[in-house]
């Protein structure tokens, strides 16, 4: 499958601009997207994707013949994949705040001229899906059959279901939670502050030629700790050391484990904006459903929902666990709106949404069956 | 209770130099220490309490009537305590590598009268026990009442129970682990690597005016994310916000988990040393008692302990979660050691081996009772 990225850009007039839940407003924002089949006629197949914090637009097919990897989800989305192709229209954006192609902090400040950096105003979950619905308005779509992410993707799902519940028939929130807990948003202190105090980082105006790489790669490699389980570790890794079967006595890497997050480290400074990496983080600390009702309530915020919801976790996902689904699901009850719970039992820890196709593919596959059915 | 430090140096010449498992050796070895209580006439009530990662040898009482604090474990050692100074005699020495009066990396090579910095060998949490071993021959103790120590202490105790089995009676190892999980190993590599990457580090040869605050401090701000338990972070932080209300939509700390973690990193980095810290977590990441088993059985390697074992664990701890020290009870049962193992219900995480005064007090009074009685 060969996708072309579009581009859709709004915003140029003041009247037209992005208003941000800061209080700031965004001109000429640009959109990356991508689709993948058909639209019907009746406008009834149209499926959202939402991408997770590092992710892109790019979420199944290729480029070109020659690229090497698939877009990311590319195991889920496809012709008789779950995200069947030959069934559903299927939308993929880059959020906004992010660096590849969607409006973000690299992006040129129409005021100055210059890169955004750090006078980018401060983004939410929430202005993420409204720049989503100023691309479905574009699309002539009214209603999304499903909008369907995993991690950060889930928060959009769960955020379109409360603001914009006319326009979607359903949501599945994937390996996500309603809010963050106090431990991640401790994970995204610690590493927002390696980026910030690398030296290069300059507050924000770094070069190409000197990249806060060192700072970018102690939080990637914090991050992909947790991501895996610790079971999931042990089973990969273990104490199994690099190279040679003796300790070198040495704090150079030397087991299994240490190479892997270098490694991991050293890949994503090359493909990803620190500053967009600060501002999606901060967006994900923020995020908490709950604050939408004055009294805090869960369930007063789901009631604006009329969506079915599809609520999936994996048990040994600890970044955010299936209690947090639950805290979800029972608030969906407590409101009375149609929910279907799954924890899938996954020694992935969070990264499972990306690699649990079989299990994850079959509860998609016959939830957007049955959506399908009373759309 | 005043109480204060003492030093014993020894290995002056090559032949009493401290010979290290990564093969090299240790000459003028300083060890700095603390006793409470009164040795008695027939020596059999000595008991060595050995820190964590980041403690030192004053484990109670003050330095002076002016102190604002007393030692780690005041809320156990002391007259009528757990560990009760009117009937024992406790000994803590800070460990090797450590920079509290212990030889370490701070200290002055004497082949160079320099400071030795990363000239410093590796060491092993084994290297420490023979360390103590030292100060027990100095102290003309032939056989410790127990030896008792949570975390790195917890590793101490373990290794004493196999290196040198007639010299132990009984050991307490508390909230730790036969060996280091991968997932450990992969925080403490985050954290050295926060450290190293510092502009000031300076491959180790910083100077006082200029030290690599910043690494140590997101170091040692990762480090205390572990020490807490998710649950025991949302009863006691929460989302709550600090100083005011809202959102500050900024990159400062703005949850009142970022203004403790902030609090905790600047704090450390006036009271410890940047590389005693990278070898003490190195020497934790090489802990593995099994190892000392050419096949690798933990039960083959404790066979060769004689001491009678009180294991405790705490639910909530996921840095050494209750099921490594199950791993050690298991394999005591295999070879039928006396074992007694306890997981205290608490959500205070790792941290609740110097928190959780009352249970842990009981544990250790009654065991102790018990084995002064076979003594």
């Amino acid at each position: 499958m060969i996708v072309k990225p579009q581009t859709y850009t709004f915003g140029e007039s003041e009247s037209d601009a992005l208003k941000l839940r800061c209080g700031s407003t965004l001109r000429n924002v640009s959109i990356e997207f991508e689709t993948y089949g058909t639209l019907n006629e009746a406008k009834s197949n149209a499926i959202l994707v939402c991408h997770a914090l590092t992710g892109s637009a790019h979420a199944a097919g290729k480029h070109s013949e020659d690229d090497r990897k698939p877009g990311w989800w590319d195991s889920m989305i496809g012709p008789g994949k779950a995200f069947d192709t030959d069934k559903y229209f299927l939308v993929c954006s880059n959020i906004l705040g992010s660096c590849y192609g969607t409006t973000g902090p690299t992006s040129i400040n129409p005021d100055t001229n210059k890169p955004y950096n750090l006078d980018f105003p401060m983004i939410t979950v929430a202005d993420m899906v409204d720049t989503q619905h100023r691309l479905m308005q574009h699309l002539e779509i009214t209603k999304w059959l499903s909008v369907a992410g995993g991690s950060l993707g889930g928060m959009q799902a769960l955020q379109w279901a409360v603001t914009y519940p006319d326009a979607v028939h359903s949501v599945m929130p994937i390996a996500t939670t309603p809010m963050l807990s106090p431990q991640s948003i401790a994970f995204d202190w610690v590493g927002r502050e390696a980026v910030m105090s690398d030296s290069n980082f300059k507050n924000g105006e770094y070069t190409k030629d000197a990249l806060p790489e060192t700072g970018l790669s102690i939080s990637r490699m914090l991050a992909h700790i947790t991501y895996l389980s610790e079971a999931g570790m042990r089973e990969k890794f273990g104490r199994r050391l690099q190279e040679m079967d003796e300790y070198n006595f040495e704090f150079t890497h030397n087991f299994q484990i240490e190479s892997y997050l270098r490694y991991q480290g050293s890949q994503f400074v090359n493909r990803f904006d620190a500053n967009a990496y600060l501002y999606i983080t901060r967006a994900m600390d923020y995020f908490n459903l709950s604050m939408e009702d004055p009294e805090g309530k869960l369930e007063n915020v789901l009631d604006k929902a009329t969506a079915s919801f599809l609520i999936i976790s994996f048990s040994s996902d600890w970044l955010f666990p299936p209690y947090q689904s639950m805290e979800i699901v029972k608030a969906l009850m407590k409101c009375r709106r149609e929910v279907t719970y799954c924890e899938i039992e996954s020694d992935y820890g969070h990264d499972a949404f990306l690699l649990e196709d079989d299990t994850l593919g079959d509860m998609v596959r016959n939830f957007l069956k049955t959506q399908e059915a009373c759309y």
